[in-house]
């Protein structure tokens, strides 16, 4: 049974379709999956992200292709990782296929040797996407496992960053900004108060503003701020039909900060919040 | 025989992935078609009007998903329809699937029940189409009826807006901005006087401009703004490898009057025409 | 056995999704493949330079459609393009298809006969993409020779624009500028001194800068400039984790020159260069 490859990548689509190009030499139509060419462009810790949350779903089984790789040529591992659930990730050892790894499950890693993923054929020193990770990924896709490919290694484990804090005040950074212009960031939605409350968020250095916690984006008036349990299990900043993004000059690393007091709770009327601009 | 699932979405590129990670699930490879994922953020009648011209074409039975949904986690219902050729919507009802429903014929209507199309797994209230429409696109594609995922429902029944006015003096909108910023309207290229004429042109509340109609944009000098008819059969008002929303400032929504005289009429030479900065 | 069908367009994913509507109507889930289809609009130099590096790795065999196309609705021939491998190139005779065509060998050419192609249903004037590549592109992935859908015909033979000059002294232009703003010349790596040397740069009618010719982005400090071999065998200059383009306010079709002296030669330490802005 022929296998998917998905590819998550800050290269553009033109630079990928190099590694379709070398993917379906050998592959069945319809075997590789875009799951995005827009990763922030040598964001290694936002491509983390990302592959963690879109990849997570895909069929056991699946070879996961990242590149975001700001270090291509240098003396940083070229790597493959077989988790317990049967799937495959192919990228550089930089950090950006462990979180998806690690909630894969007990990944085992080897370091991909060019010798034997295409023998006789040095990759380039700029595009190893295209001369090594690609072919890695059509082989595995095919069924070789990953001690096929390279010897085994210890590979950079490092995940996402971790929000701390109690309920009361929650210190995380912004790990996502979407295309609507909302903040999504690393502090879990249960560890917020319910709908309803108010929380004081503050944003990098910037003054603090007081927001309500809202369920969904209908529960507010478009154009207000507010906070709201994303589709991630993530708390997110965002302003209804609009751009939190531009609104707060946020980006992505950002420390963020939600405070809740007790005499902050109760059922807020959100439309009594003043505008937050 | 497998069936085509198609994306028509404003969410971007990394949520809709992980749409396709539910819908691999169970589809074949190469199921999934995405349309787009640009549609302008937040605008229905954008994506209605996208929708229909992209994905009218495709084959009988096709299931084609939206999702362009500002109210998402509102009381509005997630609908499916089901067309005289086969083919299947799944989106939000909010207008953004009635016009090619009501192109492809005849459709009747479900509002999707979550607990049919997922039983035991509420979706989140942020974001639907990866927790409802995606599983119930995957379940219409392998064959399920529309009735098996929900309860008949009057979806709301609104058509691309309607130009006015007589061959003399046409009012319409611009419907969509493409990529190359040609304004594509809701006025039908055979009410226009045929190629040669002139035609005044007015958008919102600006100053007339005379313009000619042409027939194709090798018929300009390059960087001339004229009217043609466009690949949907709608008028468009463009420029010669240059953007006509740049130059006219023109937008999604905007008013569009074409007015033309018998004194207009008669073939025109665009070179004599002022340069319509 | 089916074969792909790839995608090379500056039409925007709305406009080629109406293209993967006709392709679909006859070929099998997966034939088709998104090259891009953000070829900047209406260049066919930038067009025929991506198509040739993309699709010159895909198997033998596959239809590459290119749509960049100024020229649509002028006296301009669609063509169609048969080379030695048992590949098929399908899109406007402006030159985007030659390159590539030459590369892949022995090009014989026809004019497409839209009442051959889709019989009793003459194209529109604004896209032929649609209503006549497309369709063309079904017919010849289903195993159609070209010869039944067109004559003979002598196509624009325009290969990329060819590099001139000395080892000292070599001029080109920038070809492609990539997402991450790297800027890709016509002059082959193997023209350029060894890394380490240092090599003279002038970029259109700007000051010449003085840069090290380095073997990979780690080799250069972050935000330092630098001339690197890229992955398609030619001289970039990139900025490391920056962009050159708007460093340098360069762009595509800008000339370049490369000059070495022996003076200028040796191993150069990258850190003690100045750091071009």
């Amino acid at each position: 049974m022929a296998r998917l490859v998905t590819l998550t990548t800050d290269i553009g689509w033109a630079y990928a379709a190099q590694m379709k190009a070398v993917l379906y030499r050998t592959l069945l139509p319809g075997s590789v999956v875009d799951l995005t060419h827009d990763v922030p462009a040598h964001s290694v810790p936002e491509g983390a992200f990302l592959l963690q949350y879109m990849a997570e779903g895909f069929p056991a089984g699946t070879v996961h292709v990242a590149v975001v790789d700001p270090g291509v040529g240098s003396s940083r591992a070229p790597l493959a990782l077989a988790t317990a659930d049967g799937s495959v990730l192919v990228g550089p050892d930089n950090g950006v296929l462990w979180p998806l790894a690690s909630r894969l499950g007990s990944p085992r890693a080897v370091r991909l040797d060019p010798e034997r993923v295409v023998p006789g054929r040095p990759p380039s020193a700029t595009f190893e996407g295209r001369d090594l990770f690609a072919p890695a990924a059509a082989r595995l896709a095919a069924g070789a496992a990953i001690e096929q490919l390279g010897s085994p290694f210890d590979p950079i484990r490092r995940e996402l960053p971790v929000p701390r804090g109690t309920p009361e005040s929650m210190r995380g950074e912004v790990l996502h900004v979407d295309r609507f212009g909302n903040l999504i960031t690393n502090v879990p939605t249960e560890w917020a108060p319910p709908a309803g409350a108010r929380l004081r968020v503050t944003l990098g250095s910037q003054s603090e503003r007081i927001l309500s916690r809202a369920r969904t984006y209908s529960d507010v008036p478009k154009g207000h701020a507010a906070v709201f349990g994303s589709s991630f299990g993530l708390l997110e900043v965002s302003v209804r039909e609009g751009s939190a993004a531009r609104r707060f000059r946020a980006h992505t690393g950002q420390t963020v900060r939600f405070r809740s007091r007790r005499d902050f709770g109760g059922p807020a009327d959100p439309a009594q919040l003043a505008r937050a601009t």
